[in-house]
């Protein structure tokens, strides 16, 4: 009887103890977690909004990637939006729903420089801090721009085509010449040849209005008027795409040495049968990646949007860089 | 007896349960951080180096705490590290004793863009990543460069001029003719003021030879010149200064605002006693902060340095942005 009585306690015991660690062992896992979280971990609750336009097309893919892997990485939770159209009001519109939400943060792609300035102050002024990346709104209150330096990624389109054609030669650019940013790409390219390239000579700039027919077109022209031309840089895929056709009607691919920008899956495979030596790849996921790094820092108190605060605020602008395509590297620019 | 034998038993149980989960708590706490530690959290015995020139100077103590504090968040070692002089010849054999060592990472303010390149190279080869602060090596194979845009901090201070004189009035810079940065810094200036401000005009600008004195006597030269000078812009801290100096001789104070630039003690007590009106602060925090941040990331494969990686390269280069210090937010910036 007595030692039945044992038997049971020490039974009942390690029950007991069993249950008891692993109550433990919650509380301490989730008590250390917790400690994390103040300042370097996130909270699953916390949530911040990538924003952008055409939202449908493969350019962002790589952005909303690497704004999702600072997610895991910092324990938030991230939502995907965007106009679907190439429509500024259709932005403003989304722009004024998610501020309605009350998310942590926004990371914009702006689809116009000045449009939606007054909804992103709105925001800013709501308390939620908002960053852009890829196309900026300079004039708003927004904290950083995230981008690439299109006159850095200009000078070394030039020198790319400089190696293809082993510095010498007449060169032309097909371009927007409306819009800042092939503006820049565009006069990175130029100031480099005359710079550096006492053997190359750009002959003609013209606008292919980001259209392949059209960009055609202009090439045609190009080629009457300069046969002995050497290479032609597009600053934008649809152009680079349109130079291809013309030069592919009149049997020179071997010969024009074509530069385009951006890496959608047509300029790819026009890389891989020789037809464009070379493209320009966007950092687009480091423009998601420290977007999202830079809104949780400052929501963390370990930086701060407060301009009388000494020194600890957002960086102003990140150059996030590009990458020179072309056939040895082309496997890799695929989207998964 | 048979009470007393449960008695015993039970008090056993209880102290075993105590042994039991403090011995618990020590294993899931640290195979917590063990897991953490893969990616996101480093390891105490992981170095990351911070290399300066006249290392004991006022202006690199927040750019060692921004990598102090992003060392502390990410559980690693730094060590700082410099020149003591303003000797490039002395950074070298320094960096050269960092590379023996084998460090992590190592973020580098080169004295010269030049002569550190093939001393920079040899660390990369010897798969050491380094990046740059404050000061380039544009031509090096480092990897990302954080710093001040030279030209916009010029245009801010343009801005600020403005605001001072209510876009009225001649104006003088006092500069570094061939330094590079000094002289994006007076680009900016001046573009800015011709671009926006046309009532406002540069009618001199004069090389103060980062000395006092020097300042001093270019700036008596433009007083007697042009008796009606309304404002002086310094692109560094000695030549703010200097011309205070020359001021305060001709009892001229009130009349003539001096902008200067960082944030070393002596201006910010001028700034205090209203001899000049404003300065800019560099981001120094977010370069060390950064570096560090970007460091590790590289190092915990989370971002690469590889060329033929898709994208998730380091950023390019990092604008670690300004501040404009006057009287309302001087107290700030007098180091701790």
């Amino acid at each position: 009887m007595k030692r039945l009585l044992i038997g049971y306690l020490v039974l009942f015991t390690v029950f007991f103890i069993y249950i008891y660690n692993y109550h433990l062992k919650d509380t301490i896992t989730s008590s250390y977690e917790d400690n994390q979280e103040n300042q370097f971990r996130g909270d699953i609750n916390e949530k911040y909004v990538m924003l952008t336009f055409q939202s449908g097309i493969e350019y962002w893919k790589s952005a909303i990637k690497g704004f999702e892997d600072a997610a895991n990485e910092l324990n938030v939770s991230v939502e995907y939006r965007g106009a679907t159209q190439y429509d500024v009001h259709e932005q403003m519109t989304v722009l004024e729903q998610v501020i309605a939400k009350k998310p942590d943060g926004i990371a914009l792609s702006a689809m116009d420089p000045f449009a939606l300035n007054s909804t992103i102050n709105k925001a800013i002024e709501a308390g939620i801090p908002v960053i852009l990346f890829d196309s900026d709104a300079p004039a708003s209150n927004a904290h950083t721009f995230l981008g690439t330096n299109n006159y850095s990624a200009g000078n070394a389109s030039a020198d790319k085509m400089a190696e293809l054609l082993k510095g010498k030669g007449k060169v032309a650019v097909i371009t927007l010449p409306n819009q800042l940013n092939h503006i820049e790409r565009t006069e990175g390219f130029i100031e480099t040849v005359q710079k550096k390239y006492p053997g190359m000579e750009v002959v003609a700039i013209e606008d292919g209005k980001g259209d392949q027919l059209r960009s055609k077109l202009v090439t045609e022209k190009i080629l009457k008027e300069y046969p002995n031309i050497r290479g032609i840089f597009a600053t934008e895929a649809n152009g680079g795409v349109g130079i291809t056709n013309a030069i592919e009607s009149i049997k020179k691919t071997e010969e024009i040495k074509v530069i385009s920008f951006d890496t959608d899956k047509q300029t790819l495979d026009k890389i891989k049968e020789d037809a464009i030596a070379a493209t320009i790849a966007q950092g687009t996921w480091n423009m998601g990646y420290w977007s999202l790094q830079i809104l949780f820092k400052n929501n963390h108190g370990i930086t701060s949007t407060e301009k009388m605060d000494n020194s600890k605020q957002f960086p102003a602008y990140i150059d996030t860089g590009i990458t020179i395509v072309s056939k040895e590297n082309v496997e890799d620019f695929y989207a998964d």
